[in-house]
């Protein structure tokens, strides 16, 4: 293939064209782009200067840290957003910018597992592919819970294995707006579950990866956020706020994280992150968002959001095709269509659904099209 | 503080007044920064349109994705390059660009317990202080080995602890080039080790860092590939080759990753790395450097940052401090200066002594002004 890289430089034009075709490639594939949940409408050419210099966050965004280039600051003010928008006082927040959802989920099941080493880790088989992973890197016990058709666990079941197995803490995975049907798991229920079960050494991990900035957003959300009973939440950056890298935020208790630090004098900070370097891009590109859009800016975005959402639905059912959502959900459900249907719209469908997410970019146009192929 | 997050938007002067303020704090520090191997001399204007889009590179490099905007032709090229660099045939290898160094440590770790579960990870005090938050989150059990005087690991002492374990496999993670005193780890000695006392169930991981980047361009180097007997390798993006954004490659072979994939349909991929959703900047950070720098432009990089470690070698001896480094090393230690010396120059000292790291940002005026600031 012309322009592969090999010992020897390459000629400039080359790579220029190289660079142009994936340009092209990207433009064309964003256009059609319907089954992720990565909002495509983003402007970021304020913070391009940056990427001139070596930035790097690396350590604990509440500690000085002698790498001056960084954006702790930056970074510190949105995890004080999160903490508010996820109900828990910024004092007794603690948090940090991860490098997206999947890092702020094992950050959470990390600190679950040092806070209690001998538990139980339940999560439904609707939950996201990367927790198993995830569970399975840290090496520990598991058990995972049937889920219902509509995308929750089955609490009847969760019930069952948590009342099974009461001598041991039980770390719960939940799910805030799970990747395939945009199912909640009612936390305040599961809290009450333990509680009935006199479990007191128990801990909840959310992954809200897209609905954790949706729910703040709404006038009827369902239990979500600390005040909820959760002890840690992973939110990711490039979904809902969009961005051209991924990232996310990962938010916990303070007093939590207190335990399991451990002061090293190599880089002059604690070192309470999982990553070690870390881009200084992801807390600007959240910073930035927000400052932009505000809290009004976003509750705006999410409306015309589950605005598109029911209307795609009625587009659906008005073709006979049987699409349904979750309330305050914008993850449209559908049956699985042809392969290139499937292909054409990017979806990523699972045994015999398929679904979209009616991000900021997905215009009505788009949806009659989609119901249009899908129809055929 | 004026320009602080709250719940309305900022308005726009405050947001531009603040992102100013932060590039100016910016531009300052990197003139002043000789204590962290991060290359600052990189131009990669050429690839700021890919940051209009909300690009992805989730899943394994080398199987086809659902999500169509990302680099992954770029990064199976930029894998491909390393394994020449590190000494595997290409097809024998598997890899894929990471967030950095550390997930690229923790990738290697993480593949040699799922090869051996009942493992014992050895690894010396010497080892980056992201090693033991790493094997802590893997729960895996390990020994911490001595260190000689000059940062390579106590092969005497590392023998009588594989000694006393023989019934148990060993993973011994090794650096090349560590963080504080560029020290190597003889991979040939700790092959040789294994093999004397018949340990067949091994494994070695390499941390290389930036020394990973070096020891390919020079006529001399240290064993440090897999020639030498490592079974993976962890090279940082962001040091040698200077980048924006935190990245890295892990390199490891091809076999090891199939025993520990899964098929996942979400993504259309196999779940071959650990992080989820992945920049697709960083592979195409590393591309755009390889394409334009070649072997040679590499090799010619790497003789200047020798040279002028050597030159601040003698400078620091000339007056009289008894400064020195590893042959092929670019890592100058000397004894720790005083405080406001250090934070001058952004060092990251340990215990009694300090380093600085010869980037090719690293001018000779710029070591003139330090020897003198360090010689008061």
């Amino acid at each position: 293939m012309i322009g592969t890289l090999g010992t020897a430089p390459l000629p400039q034009s080359e790579i220029q064209g190289r660079l142009d075709r994936l340009l092209g490639e990207v433009q064309e594939a964003s256009g059609q782009q319907v089954g992720y949940p990565t909002n495509q409408n983003f402007d970021y050419s304020a913070l391009m200067p940056f990427l001139e210099y070596s930035l790097n966050n690396v350590g604990d965004p509440f500690h000085a840290s002698n790498y001056k280039s960084n954006s702790h600051a930056f970074e510190r003010e949105v995890i004080k957003r999160f903490a508010g928008l996820l109900r828990i006082a910024p004092e007794e927040a603690w948090g940090y910018v991860t490098s997206g959802g999947t890092e702020g989920n094992m950050y959470g099941l990390y600190l679950a597992r040092e806070l209690f080493p001998n538990a139980i880790f339940y999560f439904s088989e609707e939950t996201h592919y990367s927790v198993l992973k995830n569970v399975r890197v840290l090496n520990a016990r598991y058990i995972m819970i049937k889920r219902q058709q509509n995308g929750e666990i089955d609490y009847d079941d969760l019930y069952d294995m948590v009342r099974v197995h009461r001598d041991v803490p039980a770390v719960i995975m939940a799910t805030i707006g799970t990747t395939m049907r945009g199912g909640v798991d009612d936390i305040e229920r599961i809290r009450a579950m333990l509680s009935d079960l006199a479990v007191t050494n128990s801990y909840i991990h959310a992954d809200a990866a897209l609905s954790g900035m949706i729910l703040p957003f709404v006038d009827d959300p369902q239990p979500f956020g600390f005040d909820a009973g959760v002890d840690s939440v992973s939110v990711s950056g490039h979904k809902l706020i969009g961005a051209p890298l991924p990232c996310g935020v990962v938010l916990t208790k303070r007093a939590y994280v207190e335990r399991v630090g451990r002061a090293i004098e190599l880089v002059g900070v604690q070192d309470t992150t999982l990553s070690g370097s870390r881009s200084a891009m992801g807390p600007l590109m959240m910073w930035y968002a927000f400052a932009r859009y505000g809290n009004e800016g976003f509750r705006k975005l999410v409306t015309g959001m589950l605005d598109t959402a029911e209307y795609a639905v009625g587009q659906f059912n008005e073709r006979g095709i049987p699409a349904w959502r979750h309330r305050n959900s914008v993850t449209v459900v559908f049956p699985r269509p042809p392969d290139d249907v499937i292909r054409k719209w990017q979806m990523a469908p699972e045994g015999d659904i398929a679904h979209i997410i009616t991000m900021p970019h997905v215009t009505r146009p788009m949806i009659d099209e989609l119901v249009a192929d899908c129809a055929v």
